[in-house]
């Protein structure tokens, strides 16, 4: 499948996840070209630190193939998976890993801790996940800046 | 209080953990002296391969304390945290780390994927969680001893 069209469907949960007062985050993830979930932010609604989109997607696809280990799956994040979410990534064995927007694009819209980039990640970690970024990235630009317009600010 | 005395907290849930045949971790988070969570590390149990100790406990902790952001608290686990882990309490706003056996004595034992120390993480993070590592780190490796003696063994 192309990958545009993963990413549309985590840019849908993205903006699903704003119109619910969350972060500006989406996530699909497939599974031999079907989707097996989809995820926005969470962590304010929830009061869960860790409800990155990402890593709210990993727990949804394990609890619906039964496992905790997504081989054979593509994630697809709106943005650069922070490093808690790229090595959640790991841990879920997921295969490729592709996103829009680059952590220094989020950083330009004040969300900017901890920007240790994938590509960084992956090379000290000694890792072998398949990344790709900038796959729709304008489209998941413009979530910043419906999130920023909206009065959204790093918590 | 005397960060022994949260060792064992955290101690006591990787027993916990070992006996219901998870891995051999444990994580305890306390705020002003008093525990507010403790978890073992369910990954496979619960088919979430980011249920690791520290996650599952910030996850706990964020729903006691009615807040993702657990300002204040102190979060002792009984490995150095993984990189998605000490993300995880870098996101959760988490003022003080204490563990007791380093990445590189698990690795040891097998457990040697993504091995990006605490300290590194930091620093390239440009974080500024306060660490301790080496809290009764004896006791800590018994429990890896214990878990390779049962078979235990890296997924």
């Amino acid at each position: 499948m192309k990958d545009e069209k993963g990413m549309r469907v985590a840019i849908a949960a993205a903006r699903r996840g704003l119109k619910s007062g969350g972060g500006p985050f989406g996530c699909a993830i497939f599974r031999h070209g079907k989707l097996v979930a989809s995820a926005c932010n969470r962590v304010v609604k929830t009061n869960d630190a860790t409800a990155h989109s990402e890593v709210r997607a990993i727990r949804l696809a394990g609890r619906k193939l039964g496992t905790p280990f997504l081989r054979d799956c593509t994630l697809y994040s709106t943005t650069e998976p922070c490093p808690m979410c790229y090595s959640a990534c790991h841990w879920a064995k997921i295969k490729r890993v592709v996103y829009g927007s680059f952590i220094a694009d989020a950083a330009r819209f004040g969300l900017n801790e901890l920007r240790i980039p994938a590509e960084k990640m992956k090379r000290i970690g000694y890792d072998k996940i398949e990344l790709k970024g900038g796959v729709l990235r304008e489209e998941c630009l413009e979530l910043f800046k419906g999130w920023w317009a909206s009065g959204g600010k790093p918590y």
